[in-house]
């Protein structure tokens, strides 16, 4: 571990450095793509008649000692099919597929020309451990789904989103929560440009590293069962980032485990977790609208009415508040 | 791996399961925290006379072999500090601290009463490697910064926002870009909830794991000083995770590495990393305002004017497209 710091035109004076060092064989090799939007847009462009592909890997059931079939997952299938439909995708589900399965999938979406899309989609629906996800027969690092969608492999999807979801464990812990008591109320920019490879993604964990993901074997996952009700409420309203932090809320706030016959496993919680290399905000405006939307929003004090439809969204949905426990 | 399936009320129709199984030894117990905000509000609270502490970690001497001084650093701690200050934050600055010291630190941080702040910001500035920072002395595993800051150990942060901000390497891969071609124009709720210990994190790294994170030895490293700059524009204007994309937008798009005689670290690109736990928008309204912010926000097709801003924002910062490359 050392750092190298280096000159530029013979001064010493103002250099780029990098706050480590190693031996890098990278050598800078020019790599094109088409922008489908212009340097400056504070949107991905989310105009072209079709949105792009959403591939589902839905599993159920595996050939691997000791995994139990997953119960409950046809719902949050049928409800992501359904959803990405109407948002635009071509949807492929993919049920209980094997490793190599999943490879030649994710090798042949990469090699399609996704020129008239706007982003990608990729779900996973399975068992997972420690940052490892499940095909029907072994287990594999969730990398291998987006690696070959980076910038310069895949050209036609620079500049796009590409948007990876997965429900699945990362682990086997338990979050007690804690409990939460209210006391009191209360112009035409540069047409050339570069981005780096690994822009642009964006990771949705239905859990944080280390801690379990809960699934109601009737209604589905918590986490796919939030987003599917947050993509419906405002996937046309907010940026996706946004829906994302209120799918967290409503899993954090809403959702606890209820299995009184296990003590350990009782009264449990879950957060989720995204990482995001965005470089633009994820719109999903009206199709066939063609609009390119600026992020001027107004900010107004609201809140008590806002508390009040979602409450109120929440009671139709799930009626007392006992009832919207998943139990 | 295998998977527990739980049965409810001696029911097997409708039960919670988790993604994976193991011998979780969690046993419920209840914790208790005093909420900031009522259940379903859309924003975290931001109405206190002081947002709250930042600290930051400042790294220029090293006393480890081969570890070079990161100069340029002070100029990103003075904007960090400025900046901080003028969004309502205690700052403190910590500079060339030792494990030991900022062990020390962030202990008493955990352990003071943040009941009157809304948030809790840690910066750290500093050489890092494979997702491990570096103090003056050693190098070690920034868990040890945010775990003390848990909901159930530190309850006075409960349900605000915790955040982190690491500008470090994380790896010695260099990211040779892609070159994007234009080639077109174009109510009362309920007052008692409870919340995951590990909600309200989020984690905004400089760069993605594996790869470099570049310094301007006069101007500071690129992440923070598209970070400031975004902060100064847009802070009471947009949400956190939306200027975080648009940070994201500005390291990638409007730097590269400028180091013509080291030909295998010339032009070379980089990616920040946003990874979220957040279960409501950070908006970093006007001190004093009290107001709590929803988030309708009128979405207008004003882009080509937005460009022309932004444009016009960087031309007075950087001058000519070739002056703001990072040189």
């Amino acid at each position: 571990m050392e750092e190298v710091q280096s000159k530029q035109n013979g001064s010493s004076k103002s250099v780029d450095e990098r706050d480590a060092s190693g031996s890098s064989s990278s050598v800078y090799q020019e790599k094109v793509a088409v922008a489908p939007t212009s340097k400056d847009a504070t949107h991905y462009r989310m105009s072209s008649n079709m949105r792009g592909h959403a591939v589902i890997f839905n599993h159920e059931h595996f050939k691997i000692s000791g995994l139990n079939s997953r119960s409950g997952t046809q719902m949050d299938c049928l409800n992501l099919e359904s959803m990405m439909k109407e948002l635009g995708f071509l949807v492929t589900v993919c049920e209980n597929y094997e490793f190599n399965q999943i490879k030649m999938k994710i090798t042949e979406l990469a090699r399609e020309d996704h020129t008239n899309y706007d982003c990608l989609m990729i779900i996973v629906l399975s068992h997972g451990e420690h940052g490892m996800l499940y095909a029907k027969d072994v287990i594999y690092k969730p990398e291998l789904l987006w690696t070959p969608f980076v910038a310069d492999l895949c050209p036609t999807l620079a500049g796009k989103p590409k948007l990876f979801f997965f429900q699945a464990c990362q682990g086997d812990k338990l979050d007690s929560g804690i409990h939460m008591i209210r006391t009191e109320t209360d112009g035409q920019p540069p047409n050339h440009f570069r981005i780096p490879s690994q822009a642009d993604f964006l990771f949705a964990y239905s859990t944080v590293p280390g801690y379990y993901s809960w699934r109601n074997t009737t209604r589905g996952s918590w986490y796919m069962q939030a987003l599917c009700e947050e993509l419906k409420e405002s996937a046309h309203k907010y940026d996706l980032l946004t829906i994302l932090t209120f799918v967290n809320r409503r899993v954090a706030v809403d959702y606890e485990s209820n299995v009184p016959d296990k003590v350990h496993m009782h009264k449990q919680k879950q957060i989720p977790c995204v990482t995001s290399m965005l470089t633009r905000l994820v719109q999903f405006n009206q199709l066939g609208s063609n609009v390119t939307i600026d992020c001027n929003r107004e900010n107004d004090a609201k809140t008590a009415d806002s508390s009040k439809s979602k409450r109120n969204f929440f009671t139709s949905m799930f009626g007392t508040k006992k009832n919207y426990r998943v139990n």
